[in-house]
């Protein structure tokens, strides 16, 4: 049997010495999103590296409220900081007058991604759900429980609605636009997804999810898409059988059998290598890299980690799993 | 139909004011968890003002690594502070030897609880799951993502077992003494058990949970034992199937559809009310109750909060919480 494909969530990122010596010129971490120059070079970076068999854009989900006009910085060491939105005034300083304008220098990224693109390998572009990007937009940084979004989404649907449905089309805009210049594939992340109950992970998580792939169908029907709803996991068999949706993300707490038996009769399954046996390295690395592979062996597989690489990681470990699953 | 008991996680907490009278008197959080005069009095506060069907033991689940001689500490408004144990060498600090004199006070609780329990109630143990409780050893404080903890879980299986041994015997002890003083359920708390791949959650949630289990049924065949494993939602229904485990706790992002399906006919299901929309309030707040009610009315349930109280809750909505489930 042939090895699965193989690329790593944040494959282009701190754990690589060239990564780190663009960032230290680069000014913010914003100005190297928006430098297409050095945000093209640091995507294609692991590529050069590993010979991964995907490049993903190198981007991050809060260009989108940024672009709709929200304040968005990120402090060294501290992650993101946004004015935060939590009602429907808040809404009226959202905007997607400026959208494309803003978005500009990353559709040239794109651009400049697929032009150098090695052979074989695939551009993949992505955006962050409307859940997990509402959730940033509301509580301005990362949070662990999401007192404000879930209060909001939870106690007054209708009024989130509102912001979700706003972010759907702005999400959707960009990923068409991302497909226009060069993306071969897309996938949203829903980072926040499992904090939800399932009547709010159909409204707030799936359904838009399906939406924004249901309307880049309409305009490019083959484009795979790939929704990585994390830490929902009882859902994502649902998930998997909508027809819009190609391949699934999963997460390393998801078991690779129950999802060969569960989700890849519907969809291609990407994942769930866990990071930290990465950073930890010893002979388990090995023994659980080939699990999950034989374990996926039998349906459409994408070798993955269940979650970014950790910035400490050892570039040896990479090599390690890259060989591991290669054969 | 007759509506289901009720209790709520952290019920005896700060959001009610008897509760902030007492902690400001009692010097710090632990010097409150080992005052068996205070931590009854604020064990029974919940059940005076809502008339709750059980009363849940005040105390931590930190108590155990203080007792078996590691440094913990509560900084106000921090969160735990413990010196943290990475490796064989750490283990050593740890023993058994005054670990009864240390939790002592805490039995003295659940007698003069059990004594003063109105009619009718409950009175429910407990302790962390040992998983949950190592990544406090590991890490030596909360974490997002334990990489402590689960780089030594998973790199160093064998290893790491060390701990979660002295962690099963330990818990077994206190648990067996808090029947032996009037507890008539135990509830054991793996609040990280979701972060697990599905080999580790087998051998270090899982196993350690029934474990502990079987001990405790050895000695008191017919006391409940309520496991839950917080996050690992599609190992649910395996964890429900083990004759040692009597009740599943479940959180806000499972479905209770579908834990009355795959739960109910093998374990008594407890949860799932999102503790964000007790705080939020509003017309949801009935609505979702009901839901949840209605969904698990066909088998044994008791209403909880799928994840604790949170400080700031209203009273009145506990009270319309409470009138909404028993109808």
């Amino acid at each position: 049997m042939s090895p699965p494909p193989i690329w790593l969530m944040r494959q282009a990122g701190r754990y690589l010495p060239e990564y780190r010596a663009v960032r230290e010129v680069a000014g913010g971490f914003l100005n190297l999103c928006y430098d297409p120059e050095k945000a093209a070079d640091v995507t294609l970076q692991p590529l050069r590296r590993f010979g991964f068999d995907a490049a993903i854009l190198f981007s991050d989900i809060l260009v989108i409220p940024h672009a709709l006009g929200q304040d968005v910085t990120f402090e060294a060491g501290e992650g993101p900081r946004l004015e935060p939105i939590r009602d429907a005034d808040g809404l009226g300083k959202l905007s997607m007058d400026n959208l494309h304008q803003s978005l500009g220098p990353i559709y040239e990224t794109v651009k400049r991604v697929s032009a150098d693109l090695p052979d074989g390998a695939a551009l993949i572009g992505f955006a962050g759900a409307p859940w997990t990007v509402a959730t940033y937009i509301v509580e301005g940084s990362g949070s662990r429980d999401y007192p404000n979004a879930k209060a909001w989404a939870l106690g007054n649907p209708d009024g989130f609605q509102v912001l979700v449905d706003m972010l759907v089309n702005a999400t959707t805009e960009y990923l068409l636009r991302q497909v226009a210049a060069g993306a071969e594939a897309l996938q949203l992340f829903d980072t926040w997804a499992g904090v939800l109950p399932k009547y709010a992970f159909d409204r707030f998580s799936a359904e838009p999810i399906r939406e924004i792939a249901r309307r880049i169908k309409a305009e490019y029907p083959d484009i795979p898409i790939i929704a990585f709803p994390r830490g929902a996991n009882l859902y994502l068999p649902e998930m998997a059988k909508a027809p819009e949706i190609d391949a699934i993300g999963i997460d390393y707490a998801v078991d690779p059998v129950w999802a060969a038996r569960e989700i890849q009769p519907h969809a291609t399954v990407q994942g769930n290598f866990d990071p930290i046996l990465l950073l930890a390295g010893g002979d388990q690395l090995e023994r659980r890299a080939v699990e999950i592979v034989e374990a996926l062996s039998g349906g459409p597989h994408v070798f993955n980690l269940g979650h970014g690489i950790l910035p400490q990681t050892p570039l040896e470990h990479v090599e390690r799993l890259v060989k591991a699953v290669r054969g």
